[in-house]
């Protein structure tokens, strides 16, 4: 699916939750883990799973830092993690009917 | 993710091939297996593997005919089908920045 109609859809980004993660972090400078984690509404282990193959693909960045004595891990959107959500976002119009 | 700001996106339809077939039925009346080939640019059976999918979720219909000596397989949206691809481009609409 290259040349046709369908332009691929980069599948480090087309996971639901990955996906959330990008549509918050498009949004916001820098949002923590605790915050992440509600607006995608999943578990710590799955939201450390999915920001792990964000990070891997240096789409995004993680900062871990403490406030106070708690552990604090701040993420945000690096410019390849940009650039790849809006290839991500053209390549999807493909796929969606005329009117939407 | 249920009652969130991210709805969940229909397993069935959320990969890159599905959701291909689904926007190609979507805006024709039916389409056989060769067209949907060219369409997905994916194998045969790449293509049989999902379209059994979403005949097993009662999305499209697949009929097997024959066109002379050759058996042709022609598939349509079924209304559940058209259903859950509407619900679907609407919950899709959540993870997408307010500009797109």
């Amino acid at each position: 699916m290259s040349s046709g109609k369908y332009e691929p859809l980069d599948p480090v980004i087309h996971s639901q939750v990955r996906l959330a993660i990008m549509s918050v972090l498009i949004s916001v400078k820098q949002a923590d883990f605790h915050f992440l984690k509600t607006a995608t509404e999943t578990t710590d282990g799955n939201l450390s799973t999915h920001l792990s193959k964000l990070e891997e693909a240096k789409y995004i960045s993680v900062k871990k830092t403490f406030r106070g004595k708690k552990p604090l891990t701040t993420c945000s959107l690096t410019e390849r993690g940009r650039t790849a959500f809006s290839k991500y976002l053209r390549a999807l119009e493909d796929y969606l009917p005329p009117n939407k």
